[in-house]
């Protein structure tokens, strides 16, 4: 299914993400309508529609499902019934695979593996006998998550030497869960990479990620690392979407770790199945945004060239920070990005901020 | 008044102008509400709130008023009287006397040789014999328009040798006209800049512009003109903003002539109180947009620095030129932009197509 200009995007989600992908939307003469539990949302003031209803609400599901011509979601912790149901209805691309995939961390490493792709040491946790194993093997520190639900941070612990694991496992939920032995890396970065429904794919530069308290705090391009490096992860990409037979732009996040004998290799860390906060620059610095990338990819039409302008900074402005923009208005190379959130709170990402250093700048 | 993150900008028309706006303000944390009596449009896509009534329901401008922080119009026929009932209620930038003005071709060319600009000959025509004696004076081509309402070559006719003076005058209405004298002109230009709320001007580079059956066709950057002529055309719209104390961004058409010692000189044709189609380009090309700009503007923000991409070709996308939108995507330089008009029709606007041609991509 091929969607004509004036078509309808649905969107399950009302976050910044959403936002972002409504506005590329309306860049290219297409409409969106967003579905959310949220009466009040990021998203909303975007979209031409929105349908305010939770995602187990077959009937508002029809009918979302009936008034547009595409579905896709901003975020991967939608109930895969929700996109199983729309799946009968209407094409979502990305599908329900890479969203049940991704929702469930322990078979999330196994299909890496499966693509004989370098991860962490994981082992699957049953129950707390099997946990006292993996820990034994996989030695302290080690870090044990829940399967599911989990994003910045949230339902994960650290296991260090002297930690009470027992507490530890009951205070995630006593679940099934994953333990993750421990990567020492040099640097986090990540690809942003399209696959359109034709089976083309398209990479943006490598990305090079710092988070602080588990939440992205900001991203550099050209990333520090050999070229060698950087096209072997644009490879991993296009391997893990060509698997997916994914339609849609997907995060890939990666370790870039060095080998006894010195040379950097790539361990990968964390699929995210949708449009990704490190990739944000690439409204103000590339030819084309991740966003419209995106929307183009589930419209089924050709993907855009992906030139980057230049070097570029990206920082997301996490709670309190957004209070500065005024400043950040006042500085001359600064791109400004709020998602009209009305409410700050800590931890809460508010907005970000680009800048795009280009060779005639650099020169000055 | 000064907006904050969240306010709501009311934007009074629903065209692309009104939607570029409206994703402009989106951007930047800023919420918009169109009013219009159209009830589809490509403004109310892109908005979280409209209103559709008449620009007279005063019951209606009442409501938006209560609902909105800022007023503005993205295009120049808004009626006087709609802006000065609005402007009681809360602030509307840029304000009536800037609309009044360009409503009337007579006031508005006035205006500018008031201020020291050069213009076209022109003459007022308040009836049969004035137009006569004018036409004597003025000599053949000549150009009779209507005093207000005329907008991409509507209200206006060429008197040539051997035309019909008086027929003219009929079909034009026989009302109030202005005879413009021939400007024989080597290229049409055009200066967009914004002044901000404390009186600051920013203008993007000078554009160079071709207009096809009275509609602009193309824009290019850089204009062929000499760098003096350049800082002089920026000078001139700097002159027209700070007479008007105007906030937001402005067009200002001008003609370059000429002289008989072979020297390029300024001939100011036409202002439109709003941003412009010849300004399009910098949505792609330049570090911030002239919405983006304009909002600012209106917000009482700073504005933003406008440095210039590369070279720039922006075409417009007229009636069925729109139909090549998926040989535009697949273009590896082009970045198109579609208006989401639901019906093709000849000589309407339909999109925009950018091409911004930097140092790497020339050295190739």
């Amino acid at each position: 299914m091929i969607l004509a200009p004036g078509a309808t995007v649905g969107i399950l989600g009302s976050g910044q993400l959403g936002r972002m992908l409504a506005i590329a939307a309306l860049k290219i003469g297409l409409r969106s309508h967003i579905y959310a539990p949220e009466a009040e949302a990021p998203a909303h003031d975007a979209a031409m529609a929105k349908t305010v209803a939770a995602y187990d609400d077959e009937a508002a599901l029809t009918a979302f499902a009936d008034s547009v011509d595409v579905v896709t979601y901003e975020f991967e912790s939608v109930p895969t019934t929700t996109v199983e149901f729309l799946s009968q209805l209407k094409p979502v691309r990305p599908g329900a695979r890479a969203l049940a995939l991704t929702q469930d961390r322990l078979v999330e490493k196994q299909f890496l593996r499966g693509l004989g792709l370098e991860t962490a040491p994981f082992a699957d946790i049953t129950d707390s006998g099997a946990l006292a194993r993996a820990v034994a093997e996989l030695g302290r520190p080690s870090i044990l998550k829940t399967r599911r639900f989990g994003y910045d941070g949230k339902g994960q612990s650290m296991i260090r030497e002297g930690s009470d694991v027992a507490a530890i496992h009951r205070t995630l939920g006593g679940g099934p869960m994953i333990l993750e032995g421990f990567v020492a890396f040099e640097r986090e970065v990540s690809v942003i990479a399209t696959r359109s429904l034709e089976g083309d794919v398209v990479a943006f530069d490598l990305c090079e990620n710092e988070h602080e308290r588990h939440i992205l705090a900001r991203t550099r391009l050209p990333a520090r690392v050999a070229a060698h490096v950087e096209a072997q992860a644009k490879d991993i990409a296009r391997k893990i979407l060509d698997a997916l037979d994914y339609v849609g732009t997907i995060g890939v996040e990666m370790f870039v770790a060095r080998s006894d004998d010195g040379a950097e290799r790539l361990i990968v860390n964390e699929i995210a199945p949708r449009v990704h906060n490190s990739g944000h620059w690439t409204i103000d610095g590339a030819q084309t945004s991740q966003f419209e990338q995106h929307i183009r990819a589930i419209a089924g039409w050709p993907l855009g060239t992906v030139t980057r302008r230049g070097e570029i900074e990206m920082h997301n402005l996490i709670g309190e920070d957004a209070d500065e923009w005024r400043d950040i208005l006042a500085q001359p190379d600064l791109s400004l990005h709020l998602y009209g959130k009305l409410e700050t709170r800590p931890g809460r990402k508010m907005g970000h901020v680009t800048r795009v250093i280009t060779g005639a700048a650099k020169g000055r």
